[in-house]
């Protein structure tokens, strides 16, 4: 399901926040209501956060009949402050920012309006052909497997359209091999703390008509030892040199799982995910988040008061515990640092 | 923490459904108060279900003024009939009735309940014992592992006096290990779906001063990638001749992580909760659980009114997953058919 819709000139985005109870449109009047649904997390989704800076941009040039080089600056400083750790907004924000400065003096307000939101759409379109073309190799990899099998495949968090605004990465291929009838069932699991799997893959998963149950984390052996999963796929938030991946705090015990039941795991991220001067993952810092995540249900305590938790938003999965990683440029089996050596460009 | 209090022929329990956040005492007035606190979950853990068993019976004799034989099966029915699945129940009130049976004619209505009560805590006090010795026999062997080293412990759903009546199982380690000085932390997991860890375990580690924090179920490969986890306890439903284990489900994903990463495993069982006529754990029957209970948070509903889940309630650890097997009768590392015949008397 996209989480955004542009028609006639007016910007509506899906409020993430009351899924998936909830389908609440909501339409974005200017510059600030853009820059506060970044804030307020109407939008998630690394990708997404990104798109929606570049239309806080567009519309800011909108509403602003003599854009100036000062007032340039200062919109794109206040965007890539709604959220700070957005590493995407940063991205394309910095990206676009030259390109349109050189052009301020000369288009007028619409013209740069224009510009940009034209900018933001191919971007969507780049990542959109990157993931496609992610899913066909995952597929094709199925394919070579399992033959023309139905299977049942396994997620983890949510790696779908509601986080990437266009076909996702881990969920993208599950959705096109579902295209391909290929998909007897999805596990989704409904990863805690946050419950992306139960409220936003599962949401996700329904809207395609693809067949599905949530599990608990705490299932996956029971679901592998039993043969009841084919194949997993996780998306991935960085990659190592090495193939080590951090991703969503579950991941590896997956992964792990899966290597000793030899059932084979994918990690599928754009190559914009890896970090080739991080030799392994050891390097990358794991974010700890509140631990209300864990010992509230929203306003509802589950422990009690004076419970603590400890709460690691990611976890590295070695890259020796990973069947495949699948980027825009194919599919590496096996990585190591002398494999993914040929993605360094 | 006891969740019952006997004083002046006054029996409360501890009402376990407001835990954590309420600690409730309920009178018991009669026998139907007590099967009721059977049947509503005032109660739980199937120790501590077939101990309110014997109260229920011992109850029934104190306003009975002359029982009959008829009413006494009448009433031992009504009381297996509480909570159909739990063995314990079934168990207590079996091994208990025909010794009662023989003396119902010769003793008076006071002294069969005086005689009940008395097996009652006299079956308290044996499993007692037992759990005792276990804590004992398993802290023995962290101290011939680590020496006195202070210890990252970790343990999965609740084991402790909540479920038993008396010391706990597993949690019963735990706690011995602590009045040694062995604990430096205790790891303790949530345990989705009903959250046995963050409601019922925080809450007995904190009234007994054991630092502890709550970590969700995908956590664990983090815990023990980053050496931060040293031993693992947990308790069993069944265990089948060569070592396999019924428990919770997510037990198993933390046994096969700690085996890959060589961090001792232990289940920690009394005897009664071996099934030697199962040679290993492929005939263990999993309990599938209402899909509520992953997708509702109370009355609240997580993922979308159409999704449905799976929820297997337990899982089978693999024997050769596991470090120890520690009974009343000892400690079994590397468990196997053979070396568990010891045990079969």
């Amino acid at each position: 399901m996209m989480p955004f819709r542009y028609e006639n000139n007016q910007l509506c985005l899906l409020d993430q926040r009351l899924l998936p109870h909830e389908e609440k449109w909501i339409e974005q009047k200017n510059s600030h209501d853009l820059i506060e649904s970044i804030k307020n997390m109407t939008v998630r989704g690394a990708p997404l956060i990104g798109f929606t800076g570049l239309f806080a941009l567009a519309f800011w040039f909108k509403d602003q009949l003599k854009p100036t080089v000062d007032g340039y600056k200062e919109i794109c400083q206040l965007i890539k402050s709604a959220r700070p750790t957005a590493v995407n907004l940063m991205f394309e924000i910095d990206r676009i920012y030259p390109s349109i400065l050189k052009k301020i003096n000369s288009l007028s307000h619409m013209e740069l309006y224009q510009e940009v939101m034209k900018d933001c759409f191919a971007q969507i379109d780049i990542l959109n052909q990157k993931n496609t073309h992610m899913a066909h190799t995952g597929v094709d990899d199925l394919k070579k497997i399992y033959g023309s099998k139905k299977l049942n495949l396994m997620t983890h968090c949510n790696t779908g359209m509601l986080a990437c605004g266009c076909t996702g990465t881990a969920l993208g291929v599950i959705s096109y091999a579902h295209d391909q009838n290929l998909v007897n069932h999805v596990w989704v699991d409904e990863t805690r703390p946050y419950l992306q799997g139960s409220r936003l893959t599962a949401f996700e998963l329904e809207k395609e008509n693809i067949p599905f149950q949530v599990v608990v984390e705490g299932a996956a052996h029971y679901l592998m030892s039993q043969k009841k999963v084919d194949a997993i796929f996780v998306g991935a938030d960085r990659i190592a040199a090495n193939g080590d991946t951090a991703n969503k705090v579950g991941t590896a015990n997956l992964a792990l799982i899966a290597h000793h039941y030899k059932i084979p795991f994918y990690v599928v991220a754009p190559l914009s995910s890896f970090d080739f001067s991080l030799k392994d993952g050891s390097a990358i810092h794991i974010e700890l988040r509140d631990d209300k995540e864990i010992l509230n249900y929203k306003e509802h305590r589950i422990a009690s008061h004076k419970a603590q938790a400890f709460n690691p938003s990611f976890d590295i999965t070695p890259g020796h515990l990973i069947h495949g990683i699948i980027c825009e440029k194919g599919l590496i089996t096996n990585p190591s640092i002398e494999k993914l050596k040929v993605w360094h460009v």
